[in-house]
């Protein structure tokens, strides 16, 4: 066997073991999705998402730029107005006890940027989308991902999880679960594109504004 | 450990085992289909599903009169005219060199019609949703059998295996999945139940009658 057919065993023997174990788990074991993230996130995943990205003037200059979120002071973002980005932002993340994602210094390179980006915007994009938190929201979300990124396997792999734990667990939810799926899908196919954006600027624009500039009224 | 939960682990154990091997497996491996469907159907599963069709009248009357496809003529159907379901169904059996599925002695009991019934009428599905036979097709028609019959696991199951399966082998195909996704879903909220109908008095009618009458023009 060649290194490379190695390496492809070995990477989809992981996946299988995070995925498996994530089924299993009580929903938001947050720590496992970063397993399957990084099992994932092979070299030609990480470039195909890039050349993706790429395809958008808005990713270009995100790739160029490489804007990161910085330090978010949620206090003072609380003090916006409540209709507005910032406000949104830091009550949901003070009502549901989440800390900023500390800006770690991170590799000076595309694969680099596009996670650290990805993870620091991730609640940013609930607030935006008007998608909760709780697993409904989620799996729309989840969805929303894939419309907006195609090549983006940790959010496909994460629609499937839920799919299978509900085909073992918990038929009952088949139904919100689909409808989930197709709305976030369809959602994320009408917006503009989120990736890039420079969210720190927007703190004190209002929500409706700023969904009705990304398309993402209801569909 | 008692006995359920050991059934359970059991279970759990079988249907990632077939899941995982579909994954790696060529699309169109319908023996490990079977099996994991097997595995996926369990005693209560088959309840939630027979309860969900029983919901409908013509779901009762299935119940009630079990109506098996029978012997079918495909050389027969395939003289009508080929505006009709059966010369299109016969067609589609002869092009793709499959034997319709040889009405074999079964238990006389709701799980085994429930079974037997949705694998000999698989293909007809096929033709009245305009479903093609190749991955694509097969997909839609995945979540067509959702929309229809909410809690059916093995459907699920193989919507999470497509994800899983493109996430680490063809993020290319990212979109087209999930647009079959949706459009299967939609087109299946959006018709009539088709379990239960006796298609073997349907042959002579033309295809666009009946989806007509089914809610299966179009979305």
């Amino acid at each position: 066997m060649n290194i490379l057919d190695h390496a492809n065993q070995q990477r989809e023997k992981l996946v299988f073991e995070h995925f498996t174990e994530l089924v299993k788990a009580p929903n938001g074991d947050l720590a496992r999705v970063g397993q399957l993230s990084d099992a994932l996130n092979d070299p030609h995943s990480l470039q195909m998402m890039v050349e993706f990205l790429l395809r958008h003037p808005q990713g270009q200059r995100a790739f160029e730029e490489r804007p990161r979120l910085g330090t978010v002071n949620l206090q003072q973002l609380h003090q916006l107005p409540p209709n507005t980005l910032g406000y949104l932002y830091a009550n949901h993340m003070i009502k549901n006890g989440l800390a900023p994602l500390a800006a770690r210094e991170i590799a000076e390179d595309d694969y680099s940027f596009l996670e650290a980006h990805l993870t620091e915007t991730h609640d940013i994009w609930h607030i935006v989308t008007d998608f909760q938190t709780d697993i409904l929201g989620e799996i729309q979300l989840q969805a929303f991902y894939v419309a907006q990124i195609h090549p983006i396997p940790l959010f496909l792999a994460l629609i499937a999880k839920n799919l299978l734990k509900t085909a073992l667990e918990n038929l009952e939810f088949s139904e919100p679960l689909m409808e989930a799926v197709t709305r976030g899908w369809t959602l994320g196919k009408q917006a503009k594109p989120l990736f890039g954006i420079h969210w720190n600027k927007l703190w004190e624009k209002p929500i409706d504004e700023l969904r009705g500039e990304l398309n993402l009224n209801g569909v």
